[in-house]
């Protein structure tokens, strides 16, 4: 999908949400443990009900592998079934030396077409390019992250930069923002404050929203740019909405809800 | 496996040998590519050859990944086919937030039993510590990575320090050397001493023997101590020696080179 596409997206259905499938068998609701692929069968009524409210959907790769292979099946069906529209993320913060990050590409791009990657940039230039040859598909660069830890490197200066921002700088250079995005945490609105001002118009990846604790003002008046510029994740808020029967009557409850907020702020772009 | 333990193994084989089991679809011979499933194959060909000359396998796990959920297959027979007193890697630079990182350990320490995973820092201490709940299991932080890219960052300097020194120095505080080793490249022997000054008692994974250049006895020059210290990975040099019939026969002899060497070495201590 293209920067252009996805603004498009974001225009039609007046959101820029992404829901998180972090899909957990231990915590999806206890009716759907007969199902022969529970995880895949909660995926796709979760994404039956959400999915007018959503532009992207970013299953985390570390749910799946906790089931083994059948987890792995589990996300190439649930890949497969997220429509054709919607950008869709592989959660999966990869990177290894160049011939190695190139198999991770082959895994994510080639075999299950993911539109995008998370990527850990501690490895530099040679872990991510292999990612940025693939015709509109994208990488997408942990920055400022929003869990605690965050801050015991990402924070410190080198250099005169804040490391996360050392990060983006140097990554100019491997792509542009038709091909690299960033994840910055909406739990650092200082941070994604000070990002813009070196990359007006990329796209964020902003995780953080919900479960942990950021606000969608607040990441929006900091990060929105003039094509959005934004996609604002939230998993756990949606997906557990409610733990029984009406899980996905409630997870759609609650896109809803950010989406009609999502679409008052786009009406001020 | 404990440090004991795994001292022992070296001592008794004259050993520190890991080898990396990058299997590639695209690379091994022909003849194996009828097999029911290739990888698994090929993998178990090579570990019946090499066995007595190794103290750790470590597959990376990009190369099952490329396969798919069959891919995740090969990966869970291969783990069981390795002899159980050899240590075993995951090589699959996880790491995500706290809740997601507890994932990723339940698919590699109670699904799968690995002894060990490798982990990248660059989210700190909350996406690092769920790994370190296990008894007797490893995590293996990535410090001065063996590729070019890993001067982009590891190599900056921050508060007087290397990164990767940081790295290592901040996370004595998240367990200790009976938990944690550290990845160190044989194409980085200065980093090496560095590192032997600020911890002269961890096991350090050594990628980077063999086909990325490195050479063995500058790394033990570098980086042996008293309980030896290093676990020095040849992937491509071994299982790739011979890309047809022989391949099995090639690796045995590639192995038993370097173990000879490492013997002699070990002599020495």
């Amino acid at each position: 999908m293209t920067r252009q596409q996805l603004f498009e997206n974001i225009t039609k259905k007046e959101s820029f949400l992404c829901i998180g499938l972090d899909t957990d068998i231990q915590k999806i609701p206890e009716h759907l443990l007969t199902e022969k692929d529970p995880i895949f069968e909660f995926n796709k009524q979760i994404i039956d009900a959400t999915h007018k409210y959503a532009v992207a959907y970013k299953p985390n790769t570390a749910f799946y592998e906790a089931q083994g292979a059948k987890g792995w099946e589990s996300l190439q069906k649930t890949l497969e079934y997220i429509p054709k529209d919607i950008f869709t993320i592989a959660d999966a913060k990869r990177a290894d030396i160049g011939n190695t990050s190139a198999m991770y590409a082959r895994a994510f791009f080639e075999n299950m077409n993911f539109d995008s990657v998370t990527v850990a940039p501690y490895m530099g230039s040679d872990s991510v390019k292999p990612f940025l040859g693939f015709d509109n598909k994208w990488v997408i660069i942990l920055a400022a992250t929003s869990n605690p830890g965050g801050s015991d490197f990402q924070h410190l200066t080198v250099d005169g930069d804040k490391f996360y921002e050392k990060v983006i700088k140097t990554s100019q250079e491997w792509g542009s923002e038709d091909s690299i995005m960033y994840v910055v945490g909406a739990t650092r609105p200082e941070a994604l404050k000070e990002i813009r001002k070196i990359i007006p118009n990329h796209f964020l990846l902003i995780p953080g929203v919900g479960a942990q604790g950021g606000d969608l003002k607040t990441v929006c008046e900091n990060g929105l740019n003039k094509e959005c510029g934004l996609l604002i994740n939230s998993s756990r808020g949606i997906i557990y909405a409610d733990g029984g029967q009406h899980f996905a009557k409630e997870a759609v409850r609650e896109a809803e809800k950010i989406q009609a907020e999502m679409a008052k702020i786009l009406k001020g772009l």
